[in-house]
């Protein structure tokens, strides 16, 4: 059996342990859902405050330039780009995911306006679909968004699809897929690829230049930590850049936003995905956030990240080993590309909203997805071994006492 | 000659100068530009600061219920609704002005989907004309972006047009457009209109349902006075919200959002126009914002904001009389409507631009707009009648010392 002194050691011997001073966790709380809303960085009370009370209360409109609001969307964009493999002046940080998706899909559209149809897997967020269905219906143009299961992703690709639009990580069952596999068969039938990145990014090392990946979006209030529905950024391959065009042509997107021209001109460049005044706070909260990765070591937090989750599943299979709990995330991580499974050990149980509820009650903070899915997420940078070892002791207590079995924890709320 | 002592006196009988205590302004600063970003309400630090550190910091994922993160898109909406003349339910404050622009443009030429011409006219702010462009040549239904010199909106309006795209107050002139009787001609040629409300919301009483409007955008960090960059806002007349589709399909935008499904559904009512998880940092800060709002009579604000725009431009004709300004703004303002004049007051010059500079040089911040216009903005919340009397002062300082001529102040910055 594993102790809470094995993990004690573990704790001791962890490179990264005192990343988490950099965290403001509440007492008693073990978070495990940092994959819906990361933490809140020590930093970012501060940040924010100086933006507001110096920069805003002090330069006021001489902000923009002063304090380098203007510049903020791509200069954080090429800040994120360290942890997602893009080079500079790939990416920017700007909207939301949904919108940011919406934008690229329609670039990859136009790229392949002789194709009419996006690829992607039932599995993947609704949201992302929700787009994608947006988009083909206004376009009116026969598009027609393709649906098949995950394991037949790239047999599904063929000379009729435009873009093969998938989210990297399952939010579901945290399996990850292989993007560069995926990419380079869409690639030999002539596809795009346009990938979510809600669930890798600043989970581990993501790599699109090396996967030869043409698109890409994610969101900044899950792994980066940057506050509930922080910025978004969306990456564009240097090669297509200069093609890319997208319809929300906003004017901080023109070539020369100030000339006030009645007729827009794209910029160059990653900036034509802007499209408007950007939201200051939100930025320099995902600033301060991202401080904190300035210190971390990509290889030793995947390192951590597999060895967490593989503490989890091996302490719930040794002390819960009869409670009817089945493990959906995939049980091999991968070190190195390709990865199979992400930061979050999700389990299957018939009772999965109730025990969630259950363990949150006793401060151990994960989640449900429908229909049966109990989610955990964990975050190498504030997480540590013990918190693992504490985490499934409450979940057998919750097991073996029946705690689970009250009709308080059965309400289904709307959010969890 | 108008005399510092008289504005003196004007001030000591402001029923509104206590508001100007609820404003950060920095010493020694008097503030012509709040129509582009308004200073920071004194409650927003500590109102920013309790959310991330207590609501996020505390209550993590949690927060999205428990601080009723989840429901102010549309709460917010019904705090704007009273300032816009719109009913409760008619308002969500979501995505930015251009985003909203595009999706109730795309609402109105659906319903109208007979019909090919966006009407809007050249003074218009360009990024709304941009994002009628974007739209419109995505669609490829051959739709046509319309644009008339502002006299000749109203003749322009006929059964080709579907829609009516107006900013109501021109961001250069200042001149408000006749809200109510533009919507009426419309009304009766079959067409729609989408109003953006940027330089009038907070600047005076809009009054879209009387106005019989049927859509409106507008933005939040101008005379909200919400931050750089804030949350944006939409209206969408009650009788249109059962029909009005939009492309942007995010999942806060479904019926049922957590249930998943794979196939969008939209909700009821505004929360349909809802895309992405909104930035709740923006979303507290425009509450604190709005608070301010809440103690302020709108007919007491339209009629300081008349008498401190016609004492600059008195004390402009007095003390600079033969410098070389010629007021390009409407001289007569309007009390109820139709209102013809905004909260601003723009003079043209041929040195319009280093004359802004040498003013901002001593302190008095207003901008400037190609060719040759000086914009200065007036906000009874936090201006008195000594700072316009003391801005004109500057103003006539920089004329007759010849300060504005000198290298410093020539080179155009991107951004004033």
């Amino acid at each position: 059996m594993i102790s809470r002194t094995d993990c004690a050691a573990m704790d001791r011997e962890d490179p990264m342990a005192a990343t988490r001073n950099r965290f403001i966790l509440p007492e008693g709380v073990i978070y495990l859902d940092g994959n819906s809303l990361g933490p809140a960085p020590k930093a970012v009370p501060a940040r924010v405050a100086r933006m507001i009370e110096r920069e805003w209360g002090q330069n006021l409109i001489t902000g923009w330039l002063a304090d380098g609001w203007m510049e903020k969307p791509l200069a954080l964009g090429d800040r994120v780009a360290r942890l997602i493999g893009a080079g500079p002046g790939e990416v920017a940080v700007v909207d939301t995911t949904s919108i940011n998706l919406f934008k690229l899909l329609a670039s990859a559209l136009r790229l392949r306006s002789e194709r009419k149809v996006i690829l992607s897997n039932r599995e993947n967020f609704p949201t992302d679909l929700y787009m994608a269905q947006g988009l083909s219906d206004w376009l009116g143009q026969g598009h027609e968004l393709r649906l098949v299961a995950e394991d037949e992703i790239a047999a599904a690709i063929n000379e009729d699809v435009a873009v093969v639009m998938l989210t990297q990580t399952n939010f579901k069952t945290g399996r990850v897929l292989d993007m560069a596999r995926i990419t380079k068969a869409a690639h030999e039938s002539g596809a795009l690829t346009l990938w979510d990145l809600a669930h890798s990014a600043g989970a581990f090392r993501v790599d699109l230049d090396a996967a030869n990946a043409d698109f890409a979006v994610g969101c900044s209030y899950k792994y980066l930590n940057a506050g509930p529905g922080g910025p978004a950024f969306l990456f564009v391959a240097e090669r297509h850049q200069a093609e890319a065009e997208q319809p929300l042509t906003g004017w901080l997107g023109h070539a020369a936003p100030f000339d006030f021209d009645i007729q827009f001109r794209p910029a160059e460049g990653i900036r034509r995905q802007v499209c408007s005044s950007p939201g200051v706070m939100g930025l320099v909260a995902l600033e301060a956030a991202l401080d904190v990765f300035d210190e971390v070591d990509l290889d030793q937090l995947r390192v951590k990240s597999n060895a967490l989750c593989d503490l989890f599943i091996a302490l719930v299979e040794e002390r819960c080993a009869d409670q009817g709990f089945t493990l959906v995330t995939p049980r091999e991580a991968g070190l190195v590309e390709p990865l199979i499974r992400g930061s979050q050990v999700s389990f299957a149980h018939p009772e999965g909203y109730a025990i969630v509820q259950a363990l949150i009650k006793r401060g151990v903070i994960g989640d449900f997805r429908d229909p049966d899915i109990m989610r955990f997420g964990f975050t190498p940078l504030y997480l540590g071994y013990r918190d693992v070892f504490d985490a499934v002791m409450h979940l057998q207590d919750v097991m073996e006492n029946g705690e689970w079995d009250s009709p308080a924890f059965k309400i289904r709320a709307a959010v969890t």
